[in-house]
């Protein structure tokens, strides 16, 4: 039994456990308040962080050519000048090669023991870690570190349960024996050894720097591939701790740190096709956009390719026995993180004759009113507003954003316009309000796809029915993560469940009271792979049990000790 | 609990204990002896299959076409003229469809009674199925009646046992609640359904019809998703016989039978294609050769396919103690079922030097005399030689015969020639015995490559290292399926061990005393998706995992009761 594995054996006991019946719980702290953690360890983070800015990133990797680096902050519009480590591909790669013989031989158990200290040790730079993605992804401070930081490694963490479950599930030895017609008994001993496939290339996004990639670091390399990291250009700086955790972490287990490695890049000559397309890459994580995601499901045969897209998310609001819950439930999503969230409501169905309310009906415009003012409502205070939208990561959010308040003013289809908030800390930050716009039908165009910010529309369908044959048959053809149905008639709310399943997605019912955008590890199965919004759900067994393979040794009697 | 379910759990409950522990254990019966069966059971079963000759086989479909069926006996080349329907690829994919819904909403414990029940009537109609086998894929009575019986039954059960495994680590229900910030406690009833990924697809080979059949038909089934078997023109009896008791067994239990139905066609017009290609498939499982089986792996993007194709089965012989017992345990396989199985060893690795024999040396021409006379040995007696070798199943591998004999007596390389042997039952047989051909690394073209036959090469490579790096190379480039070394050198075992794998080839090691082709369900993981011969293991945890998908749904407070 390796030293880490029994070390963290609990947390990964734990983790085992809250994925089979799936109850909330949570491996690390979501708050950052210094209330909880003291002065300290919030302040050392952020000098920390602070130490890192404009410099090289202390990352000593094979194969270096050049260093990179293009980070700009969306709160002060300042570049970070953090230069990361530009590699030749195949220097990189030989180097990576020479290290896998002795983790592919590594126990499982030494694997998920080495993975485990690494969540454990980025679970301490949770405040650098929060700065980081603030500054790359725009999160404000405190979605950063919740998050960025504790959900993501709680994520993490419940991937590689499902690892060790796959590797578990196939035993180490076996004793075999039984009589073949009149030949005596014939006895053998049975060797199992896992397999792992090759290189894995995690491409991260920018919004959600780490969310998906220590899901997809942890399934791999407890697997025995090693990992290379392939951060967007935007939001490196969170994927490159990452790195050096893992690398320091490698080296002190006493394996190869090139293990895992950053594959930092520029938007003007990306790196990603000669990483994905190397022979020696036999697994793809990827995070990002659907028509790429797409390419990449299509075109790598003889490659496992697990992708986590977008899709345009959808409520539908058939009834609701308290409008003012519903419309604030709603409106919280369409604010968060300025609907730069996977999870992102963007597209709201409301019957064009309007909605039961606790018996009595509320015209459509009364309903869209509701939601637009409890947005404002949740803006109100610039504290908390600031808190709840963080920024916009990219220049590109806003055009988007720009593009369809011009689109929607030329029709007078404003419900609520965007503008900018003032955040109290950073006045220089990149921020924009929702904007609300009124559709029917006949603007699919509009919203038959991903619009990338904090960019909605109210639709108003024809009845509840036509509001769900819109909802679901977008979720089908155009994807969705998560989608929501609030009714307060059950044979509605069965109706509904089955056409969102039919459609390939999950569906929450009558989320009030909490932010609707959460996903929770261990609970939700996160991404169904049965809509365009990617082929993966993280996680899963099928996310894990085939990074490796499974070959064996028989033997005659019995199997000489190994050597 | 469905009643199928619990009938057959103590069945399923010891698959799943055998594949945890991988011991040696049937759930049928391998012996077709009247003295274990009576006389009537086997008379019966003969009965039975004699009376489906000369006839339409009674199987109504949708979409019937035409009736098609060329099947000739190997035995008495004769027609079987049995004739099978041939389906309007669309008509049928339509009424498959309409299937779908009350399979995929049926609960996992009932699709997998009903795949118990299935296997358990297919176990009833052993005797006929070995007729129907005998007279297709050419293998003798008992060998069809064991290996493509109970054998390739024990390899339904166990992906069955998979399959159950990983839709029972999916809870059909949560409740999880956490308090965020200021608000209360938000409590939810979570829901998980297990979704189906759409149609499967089985395409059978001709010398096993139904040793993948077995285990692709209940993971695909088992998960919800309606399986097409698509047999072999030249063997599409006994599929036809399995397709028979799916679909009555669904009827019997209230599902639409179509949700298993046979694609018959010939080798003129052959249905595959259209099938794969129908956008409803969404699974593709293929037995077959190498060169479709790589064209179905690279172009079927957004399809799982799973398959086992051949490649060039090799044994390394080192050093033994017992020179016979070795000979004899290598000639077997060059025998069995005439070495048309996926198992059956072709290239055998002998230093130029000769061997170690119990501390000896045996010269190369000497062990090469050695094996040559054990095959004869295992021809001896006219009625074992029958039931060790069968037939040819097809022409066309006595034409392989045919092309090395020519190739090899123009060298004078013939170390034991082919020939047809007198099988005691059936004068008209198609039969050969064991061509050995004289082989070195010059040769590599011949060996290079599955020769599918009898025919075989006692390769004289420069030493021992060179007999292992030309068998794993090959393994590693051509495909393997098993691999054997002889060696009583505890070190050298250890190297070839590492060897085979890192070819991505499993290995055994000093078999003897038994037949060496045989592949053990639930112990041995048959085929590694590590080279060639397949990107499939039949059975682990990824043969089934990714045949269904998970969406889930979740109400705030309370779900209300299912529909």
């Amino acid at each position: 039994m390796s030293a880490l594995f029994t070390k963290h054996q609990d947390l990964l006991t734990k983790a085992l456990d809250a994925c089979s019946h799936r109850y909330a719980w949570s491996g690390w702290p979501e708050n950052p308040s210094s209330k909880i953690h003291g002065e300290e360890k919030p302040a050392a983070g952020l000098a920390r962080f602070e130490a890192l800015l404009g410099q090289d990133f202390p990352l000593a990797q094979p194969g270096e050519v050049a260093r990179v680096g293009e980070e700009v902050s969306p709160y002060t519009g300042e570049p970070l000048g953090v230069r990361y480590p530009r590699a030749d591909p195949e220097v990189l790669f030989t180097a990576i090669n020479s290290a896998r013989p002795a983790w592919a031989a590594a126990t499982p158990e030494a694997r998920v023991g080495v993975c485990l200290e690494i969540l454990q040790r980025c679970g301490e730079q949770l405040f650098e870690n929060a700065h980081a993605t603030m500054h790359t992804s725009g999160q404000s401070y405190v979605m950063a570190f919740a998050g960025s930081g504790a959900n993501a490694l709680d994520r993490g963490l419940e991937a590689l349960a499902y690892a060790h479950k796959a590797m578990q599930d196939v035993p180490a030895t076996a004793h075999w024996e039984r009589k073949f017609g009149r030949d005596g008994v014939a006895s053998l001993d049975k060797r199992y050894r896992l397999v792992p496939r090759g290189i894995g290339v995690v491409i991260c996004c920018a919004t959600f720097p780490l969310w998906n990639t220590y899901p997809a670091l942890c399934a791999s390399l407890a697997t025995g591939n090693p990992v290379v990291l392939k951060p967007h250009p935007a939001a490196t700086l969170p994927v490159a701790l990452v790195a050096r955790v893992c690398r320091e972490v490698l080296a002190e287990a006493g394996y190869d740190p090139n293990l895992v490695t950053l594959a930092a890049d520029t938007r003007a000559d990306p790196a990603t096709l000669p990483l994905i397309q190397h022979p020696d890459t036999a697994i793809i994580d990827f995070t990002g956009s659907p028509r790429f995601g797409s390419w990449l499901e299509q075109n790598c045969p003889g490659k496992q390719v697990y992708t986590e897209t977008a899709g345009c998310n959808s409520v539908v609001l058939e009834s609701t026995d308290d409008l003012q819950a519903t419309a604030r439930a709603v409106a919280h999503s369409l604010c968060q993180a300025s609907a730069q969230m996977c999870t992102s409501v963007q597209n709201i169905h409301v019957p064009a004759a309007g909605v039961r309310v606790a018996g009595e009906w509320v015209p459509h415009a009364e309903v869209a009113a509701a939601i637009c003012s409890a947005v404002d409502g949740w803006l109100a205070d610039p504290r908390a507003a600031a808190t709840l939208c963080g920024t916009l990561f990219d220049p590109a959010v806003q055009s988007n954003v720009d593009r369809y308040r011009q689109l929607a003013a030329a029709q007078q289809r404003i419900l609520r316009d965007s503008a900018p908030y003032e955040n109290p800390g950073f006045p220089a930050a990149r921020t924009a309000t929702p904007l609300v716009i009124a559709a029917s039908e006949d603007d699919r165009d509009w919203y038959r796809e991903e619009v990338f910010g904090p960019v909605s529309f109210i639709i108003a369908n024809a009845d509840a029915e036509a509001c769900l044959r819109d909802a679901t048959g977008n979720a089908r053809d155009c994807g969705a993560i998560t989608s929501h149905v609030y009714s307060t008639d059950a044979e509605f709310l069965a109706r509904a469940v089955d056409a969102y399943h039919a459609a390939g997605a999950s569906v929450a019912c009558n989320l009030t009271g909490m932010p609707i955008n959460f996903a929770a590890a261990y609970s939700d199965f996160h991404v169904t792979g049965l809509n365009p919004a990617g082929n993966a759900c993280l996680a899963d067994l099928a996310f894990v049990s085939n990074r490796f393979r499974i070959v064996q040794s028989k033997f005659m009697g019995v199997a000489p000790a190994p050597a």
